[in-house]
């Protein structure tokens, strides 16, 4: 057994009612030889007398983020997808999934009931948002505090397991959302161990972890150790990083290339193909740029322009960061080049914002109609269902599909989904809780919103409203858009020039008065008519080209000129 | 007129005891137009009814910090030095000098009596310690708070342009010290104009200058605009920019990359060379490597690792960051790589440190023996001529002048003055200069002075006994010392292998324990006996070279041996 806490004069391993010193090692490890923490017992820590704590690489917790430890042989577990590889990032289509509210049961062994469905509708990875224990049996995931250990509510380690070995067996990729920079505000005891903080940076959650500062070669370990765990011993396909823009690290090799750098070095070891993804908000292509080039090689971010643009164009939306955005010339702009604010000025950020990333692959982002945060951080977790015309949301699902990125759907998305996603969570100090009830209605205020009007995050009833109904999509209108979905993602799949990612094939044409827009990506053509009346577009690119998909069956094309209902969009190929 | 500031309600312009009411424009501008303010015309403003207040970017505080401003016309100052242009980096060799101690008068204007000196010693370029506007009459210049003012005790904007224009009319270049990291404690009004600071990020002088936050454009102008006025008004070749490890911005476009791709403009504009040079303990090449690259393109940097493995090596020394260096591998390491820390772990620092550079031109990092940091951040601000033999100061010497970097002299390194350079402030508020002295004491207790060991930094005695004794070079010691600079300068910028800075042209030998070393920087051999007592050193590269510059007149050479005594060092060509 072994546990970093370099500042200690005195650590112990309690188990089974007694307590062992361990010897102080190399580096603030403390090590002991305890044969008998064996799979499945439990044990804890106390660091100079004060305990006992929970490891803080506790790969369970069984009783939750302040009970013991639970020790767990990851070999134990039979895997059977000997041979699997995932496809290319490239012609992925990713599904965010939430274990909590995905089934009606809300676990790892019940989401297996609904994988089938992913494989019909043509998902290639799914994403879990985070598992990592976190304070309660109701959350997000975004508060985790034992980064090594699967919420025990989820079903603990042998339950994720069989999820991704079922995954796999379905030919299924799947990648985990991981949380490096802030640890939840209940349960975190990693204080106690060692410097894992710093205040010499703030980040919106408090104190940033200590990236570069003294002893932060072993906080830098604890993270990236966590991600290889993820990836070896859960047989996690790849890891989407949380707000790397709060990962504020200014030592020469930043924390995201070491860990890049890392992930590729167990590629070849497990001689399986892995992928980071990052959430970031700085557009700034040094994230997803090669290290060749100075980059961090990280494969991929997720382009919240992209998503903001879209959706501000659909809902008409202005509040908040969709001021940025509002124009089709903003969509087309980050449809060609990647991102719209690539060094413009930001209204909402009071600052210019970003850099070119023209030069990239599409590839190198994920774009997406909707996502967790951007249903849930809304006052009443409104998705694009409830905000949209059934024809609007045909024509974001196109846009998102023939887009040059690697597109995303967050659950029941396919279908049009009506329970809202709310934000919940079962913080068990109810201090805490209050502050956290009291933060999202303050939030809002700001909005226009009166305090009662937001739902209570603390209410069990806040997770149950946010369950999927999977009744849902055997129903209209539900089943016509799952089948739109189907269509598109077929189409993507099979069409070379829609899947591709180089950005120098897309030309795109509008009218921001008319509200129409056409791209063109290589050889296809696509047609979308944002107005709420029916009109005809007339482009030299339509000519010669017939119509594979219509949002409704009286598109049509003729020569140079498309006829399009309102709320519609087509693809048209050679 | 004009002024920046934000959040203002009401900005009024002051001057000849009337007040005038400014208006609000784009950007948080308030502009005002006021003929009367004319070239020596002094003014203040007031904003939200609260002031005098001088202007953020005064170009001079004639009473001081807390003053008014007074206008100036650049224009006015007629320049004699047409057609200048200085010499590459490469070929340069820098003079660090701070303006207050390098002639009794401690003026711009005195500085200029003293410039023949530096001219027959074979210097290329004046580096000027900050010369803007700081709280008192006496201090380094790190506390600058008008960033736009040549200090008045130093003589003011057209001291400081008869300086410059007399150091060009000598053929030597100037480069300014510029402080972007923190403003001073004492005469900040910055923040009453707009959010130039942020909480965001801590620095060791409090919140760090908001680069990235909202309103950071105009922020970032501020100090861009400062850089492009000083290398345009005041003719300044080149900028040393101060402790950039505490300029902190982690969006897409760092300040430092922004600066440099503005200096470059501003040289095609001018139509004359200009450099920037920073200062790092970063040891991340991204700092120095060209933008084509991923970096900021800096055209160099500091060296720290340089002069603490060779400091180390000499004095013996392994307090503080000396911890890090002290064997002759260290220095080895840094001659032939560019960095000793090229992500090593670092014991001072407790964490792994920096990444290679060794794939970068030796002209990226300036080196030197010492600078005003490693003298007067000692407890008594004692040079190396207080710590070490005159042989051991012509092996540091020698070593500085054959590196492949751009040697660096401090102000009377020469010929081994011997007044201290101690830390020296004249803060006007006195429970502040309590503080400082205070924090003095504090930081050198732990290494065991007493505080009243501590000179006093508010003591105008330990700005007086900081300053240069110019009778010094005209005996013995000194004249021998300052001969032996000469002839190394000379030698140097007359041998193409010694100027090179290719790293791949420089390969060292050395004996940790007989304490020698041999370094080949092309056709030239250095060979350097760090050791009390005399030896001879047995090498393959001295066969068939001679002695062109030796510490003693006693070294000698024969086939593949070099005799040398104690404490010298030679300089060996074909």
């Amino acid at each position: 057994m072994r546990v970093w806490a370099p500042d200690a004069g005195l650590v112990e391993l309690e188990s089974a009612g007694s307590r062992v010193k361990m010897d102080r090692t190399e580096n603030g490890w403390w090590t002991v030889d305890a044969p008998f923490i064996r799979h499945g017992v439990d044990y804890a820590y106390y660091v100079d007398g004060e305990g006992p704590l929970p490891d803080p690489r506790s790969a369970w917790q069984p009783e939750g983020v302040h009970g013991p430890s639970r020790w767990v042989e990851h070999s134990r577990f039979t895997w059977t997808d000997a041979g699997w590889q995932q496809p290319p990032l490239g012609s992925a289509v990713i599904y965010e999934l939430h274990v909590g509210t995905f089934t009606p049961e809300g676990t790892f062994d019940s989401a297996i009931g609904r994988l089938d469905h992913l494989v019909e509708l043509g998902i290639t990875h799914v994403e879990l948002m985070p598992v990592a224990e976190f304070s309660g049996l109701r959350g997000w995931g975004y508060d985790g505090v034992d980064l090594y250990a699967p919420h025990h509510a989820y079903g603990g380690p042998d339950g994720l397991k069989r999820l991704v070995d079922a995954c796999h067996k379905r030919g299924l990729a799947v990648m985990l959302d991981v949380v490096y920079n802030h640890l939840g505000p209940c349960g975190n005891y990693l204080q106690r161990f060692g410097p894992y903080f710093t205040a010499r940076y703030q980040t919106p959650w408090g104190e940033a972890v200590n990236l570069d500062g003294p002893e932060s070669d072993e906080v830098r370990r604890f993270l990236i150790d966590n991600a290889l765990m993820w990836l070896r011993d859960y047989r996690f396909d790849g890891l989407r990083i949380d707000a790397i823009h709060a990962i504020i690290d200014i030592s020469a090799i930043h924390f995201l290339e070491q860990l890049a750098v890392e992930v590729d070095d167990l590629e070849v070891e497990l001689g399986r193909h892995l992928v980071l993804i990052a959430e970031s908000d700085l557009n700034d292509p040094r994230v997803i740029r090669s290290r060749e080039q100075g980059g961090y090689g990280i494969d991929a971010q997720w382009n919240e322009d992209f998503h903001h643009a879209l959706h501000s164009v659909l809902t008409g939306e202005r509040d908040g960061y969709y001021h940025d955005f509002g124009t089709l010339a903003d969509l087309a702009k980050v449809l060609t080049e990647g991102l719209t604010y690539d060094g413009r000025y930001s209204p909402y950020r009071r600052r210019r914002h970003g850099r070119s990333a023209a030069d990239l692959s599409g590839h190198r982002f994920v774009g997406c109609l909707q996502n967790h945060d951007q249903v849930g951080n809304r006052a009443l977790g409104e998705r694009t269902s409830h905000l949209l015309s059934p024809g609007q949301l045909k024509i974001g699902a196109t846009l998102v599909m023939t887009s040059p990125f690697v597109p995303m759907l967050f659950q029941g998305e396919e279908w049009g989904a009506m329970p809202p996603f709310l934000y919940f969570t079962n913080h068990q100090d109810a201090e805490l809780g209050e502050a956290v009830r009291r933060g999202r209605q303050h939030e809002f205020a700001e909005f226009g919103w009166n305090s009662e009007e937001i739902p209570d995050p603390q209410a069990e009833e806040s997770c149950q409203r946010s369950k999927l109904d999977w009744e849902e999509p055997l129903k209209e209108p539900h089943r016509d858009l799952l089948q739109w979905h189907r269509s598109l993602i077929s189409l993507r799949c099979r069409t070379r020039c829609l899947t591709s990612g180089y950005l120098g094939n897309t030309t795109i044409d509008f009218d921001e008065d008319a509200r129409w827009l056409v791209m063109r990506r290589g050889s296809a053509v696509i047609a979308c008519n944002f107005a709420e009346s029916a009109q005809s577009i007339v482009c030299p690119a339509f000519l010669g080209r017939s119509i594979v998909l219509g949002s409704e069956n009286s598109i049509e094309v003729e020569g140079e000129e498309v006829f399009l209902p309102g709320h519609t969009a087509a693809i048209l190929l050679d």
